[in-house]
């Protein structure tokens, strides 16, 4: 144990001295116990629960995604600084034998690792989009999909609920911008109705993601002006900045334009998406009604474990 | 789709046109289909019955761990080339136009992406023994984990069972060697019996590890002729070279001695582990019994589905 080092503080300490998170002296990059990861398949169940009868297909991708599909998404314009190339070592022996020279010095090795065909995938609906323009037009009733996958965003933090390898859980709609708006719409409701249930303050709000410069601060204000993506925001690491726990985004035409997807009439394909911060919706719930799950509101436990 | 792209061939493809795997372009990176993921949780579930008597504390990582613990544990000497580091954006705005005037140009954009303090981890159980580190000498009984999680492996390859990114359940025990050689034995036993319940063809051989360069050799050789590392085959992509399914792993003091773990009496600690590949089972699975699981023979679906 590093005695210099700074120690975690707050929720964090507490979420480690529990056992519910296991430091592994990254910030944002830590083990879970058996607890956190029962909470966590809990809500993946409830999930399911209020979004399973709608007939999603059910795919889950590893968390990395195509290096090609990832630069044709665009989601280097917005947030270069959240995405993570995987980078490997192809020298001979020679260089291996200077690779471990220097790890034992400590000098830096990874300058010869070269970039794979591969990135970590930033969020869990990334990889989708090729695939399903890969299978031609839209049927009349467009599309939906279940999809669950860790991502990864370079944000080191001390914030527990800023995780940079965490679960996302989403369903996503492809069809006309009648059936993508309704497809929000209901999930503005759902959404909202299932955490209610879940017994955590709440409280809904347009989306104020990091992009990047002065050009992201263009898309910031269009993304808000528009409306195009609502956050349900609860209380974790400070009641003054709530943290988004689900979020509700209408991509209009962006992802259907990036990949050619067209409806069954030949228009192009408009799509949305409600994610769920699983780590995130955990945190809320060890926030709100303490570190015991036994001893969690009987409505809260009696919606978890039906 | 890519007209003039080699097509899958064999078991993948067929795994592709049965909609079990999903191609994303990259070889050894596909999404998994629902029915995929169901085999998967219904194995995952068969090794909790035959192990979950034994009170392994559950432990869950995400897919990456911390570089500086990757440096220490050792796997750069061995398989360098298997590793995945995770490099990121660190420019200004001036660099991030650049970035994205070289992604628009197809020229290689990311050789200004610099390393983070976090690779993938390449088996399950490495990001656990700093953390059993740090707790401080075991107890007299020494420790039990219960592990899983995605696993990468730089491989690149057309054969299905060889996947960049799959999951890897272990349990990994800790203590005198008398405990730990006789957790091996007992999971030697276990794991041949539960995989034969499965109605799959199955092998125990020594283990062939893929050490890189000449010095990688010896170390091959070691580990061969102490037996260290058994490995439980069963035929998927080819009858002649069978598939490592199950690997029964006995480091000897390699991780006590690295990490100065100490057992309840002084000694360095020894560890063994054994390793379930999870996408390899359930291919194995598909591979022997075929794609429709409502066919497969009752007593495999019993075990399965109890």
């Amino acid at each position: 144990m590093c005695q210099n080092c700074p120690q975690p503080q707050g929720f964090l300490a507490e979420l480690i001295d529990s056992g519910l998170l296991i430091d592994t002296g990254v910030d944002g990059l830590y083990g879970r116990s058996g607890l956190f990861e029962e909470v966590i398949a809990r809500f993946d169940d409830l999930i399911t629960r209020h979004g399973g009868q709608d007939g999603a297909e059910i795919v889950r991708f590893p968390p990395a995604m195509s290096r090609k599909h990832f630069e044709k998404s665009g989601y280097l314009k917005s947030f270069p600084q959240l995405a993570g190339t995987v980078h490997s070592f192809a020298g001979d022996e020679r260089a291996h034998a200077q690779l471990l020279h220097n790890v034992a010095d400590g000098v830096d090795w990874t300058d010869g690792q070269i970039s794979t065909e591969v990135v970590l995938t930033p969020a869990a609906c990334y990889p989708l989009y090729p695939v399903v323009a890969k299978r031609g037009p839209l049927k009349t009733e467009g599309a939906l999909f279940d999809l669950q996958s860790y991502c990864f965003r370079h944000e080191p933090s001390k914030d527990p609920a800023r995780m940079q390898l965490f679960r996302m859980r989403e369903y996503v709609r492809f069809g006309t911008p009648e059936q993508v708006t309704e497809f929000r719409a209901t999930w503005l409701d759902r959404g909202q109705a299932m955490m209610a249930s879940l017994g955590v303050p709440l409280n809904l709000d347009v989306a104020n993601d990091p992009f990047f410069g002065r050009a992201g601060r263009m898309l910031a204000n269009n993304q808000r002006d528009q409306r195009l993506k609502f956050e349900l925001l609860i209380p974790i690491e400070s009641e003054e900045k709530p943290t988004a726990c689900l979020s509700f985004n209408y991509h209009q035409d962006h992802f259907g334009t990036t990949w050619g997807i067209e409806t069954a009439a030949g228009e192009t394909a408009h799509t949305a998406c409600v994610g769920f911060g699983m780590e995130r919706v955990a945190l809320a719930l060890f926030k709100h009604h303490g570190y015991d799950v036994e001893r969690w509101p009987a409505s809260v436990r009696n919606v978890l474990w039906p």
